[in-house]
């Protein structure tokens, strides 16, 4: 079935730093595979401090119940609705009036086939899995429409990575016949889509480079009790130096040197990464361990680039988005390691850089009603492509 | 979507005794709503003892984590991709041929709406969820062909207890215009449908009368190591004498005397009610408890009929499935309690007693995808009929 009416469409995606839900209603027009999309109302919903730290306990690896799971499962799925309805009625649209919503949910668990680097089991692919809480249902009920969600397990049952998927978003909103781009997006994780001037869709590949905000925002937290979260305008680490041996000994680690396709999460830099090489640093000042988490993230990300993308096509435009997009710190010490390409944020392009990946999975939910193909092979590893997401209808 | 064309589908089920996974290849001709529907290949497959003792770890309520209970999943959605290949094969009909699949999964975690007999905050729902393993993803990649999973969350979204669920196919295959009719299902918990005779479906109703087999399995395990797992035509329990006042004070347990919708699981009658209420007997002979574990189930089903369906409906014939139905003791127990009723396994109705809920899920799941809803909310106590279920495509 391909629509190519205009058509009201929504996207939620809560990410690895689990601050809160992100909402974006968006009107899709043209066909699912050369769609235009427009920003119509946008809002982030911050989780209730007692949801996040149960959510932060759970993806940890601590104790949990399979009572919990199920009702974190349900209470998110009340979140998730919540934050369609809320966005709806910014926006002025009746929910029932979605041709669909694209619910990410919220990754509790996320591993990759063991081909991936730091697996202790090459070859043993049975043990990648994923789990996104968010009950679908629960959203389809509140919201009478129907509902994409748990878009990763199709790519990893077809033995992907089941990440990154906004790779295929990328191609399809900014690729250019002249302009060879990198699409960077900085979450808690960041990653990159590169889409060569002119290239099809088997030209573009992409994979995470390591951290972007998460070890920043974490020590921010420790540090302000958790009165703030994340480095404003990236102002904490400008007043601090850079704490060399410790960023020399993290860029050693293998995940670093290790070829795409690859995905990172809280598995890899998590709390117990923060601890074992920041918090461990017990003499250093706050400022100097932040100046150098922002650093560890720039280089991690221009290191890929120079390693795994500029030899394999000519990049002229990089372009940001996610939280880390705002760290001005970071972003200009992205472009000063990356002096020959042309630096924007991916507001330029209609796609505002917070709302981006809320977009990407409202665009993705749209392919997936018109049994359109998500992931890029290239990208996850993926033996072919397959539509992504379950269907639930209100 | 209404499809009339004789169509291929496989049903999946694993119940609450986690014994393994019951596959039914079926063909359905007709539309979704007047559905005939014929048995072609039938096999169930046992879990492999660590699978099973992990399930019965993590739904018995210990301790586990999101790692875990995430590659289980995946683990699971192996295995019943594994069986469906296999019952595809026995049947001689390539998996891609299939125009649907119906996986229950495992359910490891299920609580109906505060509402219900037994909860300590009635009036909260947020509460109420449910959990089932075996990622659909797994199943559709491995077999090529479209599945419908997850079918109690929507039924609980729309305020139901997400069970019973095979009511409504009782009442497409069972119905008849003279006779009132109560399909009995004795799996892990026993339940009941209610089709009074011509009846529409807004006079079915049904609910969980307690448990089935899944008390008499448990002693049955645990006086043999493991070595033997259910009561070979309860020649055991033949053996044993009535414990009457064990058998009295269950049957005072709140839930027996709560009037329908209800429904139950490892949740009540799990190792931890069995451990409470019998193998707390310590000078009791093995071959006692498992009578009076049988005379429970037998009694339980028959004050359910007294008190709950024969004040509501003439009642002529009681139709027998599950693994119960082989339990001759149990079944000629149930008919000394009902000698008004005429009894009969539910194979004479094209259904035979092991494979029911299995066919079940794939008639369900046919209904999914022609947009039909699933549940009876007579049954289930939700506010309305909802599609249930959410649909994988290959």
């Amino acid at each position: 079935m391909t629509i190519r009416r205009a058509r009201w469409a929504v996207g939620l995606i809560s990410g690895t730093s689990m601050d809160g839900i992100d909402a974006a209603l968006v009107q899709i027009e043209g066909p699912g595979d050369r769609p235009k999309v427009r920003l119509h109302a946008f809002q982030t919903f911050p989780y209730p401090p007692a949801i996040r730290n149960q959510l932060l306990r759970v993806a940890s690896g601590s104790a949990t119940s399979a009572r919990e799971i199920s009702t974190l499962n349900f209470t998110l799925g009340q979140l998730f609705a919540d934050a369609t309805l809320a966005v709806c009625h910014q926006g002025r649209v009746a929910p029932r009036k979605l041709t669909v919503i694209g619910s990410h949910g919220q990754t509790v668990f996320h591993q990759g086939p063991s081909t991936r680097s730091g697996s202790k089991h090459p070859g043993r692919t049975s043990q990648s899995s994923t789990l996104q809480l968010g009950e679908a249902a629960v959203i389809a009920e509140r919201a009478g429409a129907p509902v994409v969600a748990d878009f990763r397990a199709a790519d990893m049952a077809a033995g992907g990575q089941g990440a990154p998927l906004v790779p295929l978003v990328d191609y399809l909103l900014l690729r250019h016949n002249k302009l060879g781009s990198v699409a960077l997006n900085i979450g808690g994780i960041a990653n990159v889509t590169v889409i060569p001037a002119g290239a099809g869709l088997q030209e573009i590949f992409g994979f995470d480079t390591g951290p972007g905000n998460m070890l920043i925002d974490g020590l921010v937290r420790h540090f302000t009790q958790a009165r703030r979260i994340y480095d404003e305008g990236g102002k904490w680490a400008a007043k601090g130096k850079l704490l060399k041996p410790v960023l020399n000994r993290i860029l050693r680690l293998p995940f670093f040197h290790h070829p795409p396709p690859k995905s990172a999460g809280r598995e890899q830099f998590g709390d117990k990464f923060l601890t074992h090489y920041f918090l461990s640093q017990r003499k250093a000042e706050p400022a100097d361990l932040i100046r150098t988490a922002t650093e560890f993230s720039v280089r991690s990300i221009a290191d890929a680039l120079r390693r795994f993308v500029f030899p394999r096509a000519e990049i002229h435009r990089l372009i940001v988005s996610g939280g880390g997009a705002h760290n001005e710190f970071l972003v200009d010490r992205i472009r000063d390691l990356l002096p020959e390409l042309d630096l924007y944020r991916s507001d330029k392009y209609g796609l505002p850089a917070d709302a981006k990946e809320a977009i990407a999975f409202a665009l993705l939910a749209d392919r997936t009603l018109q049994g359109l193909p998500g992931n890029l092979p290239a990208v996850t590893g993926a033996r072919r492509g397959v539509i992504l997401g379950k269907i639930s209808r209100p």
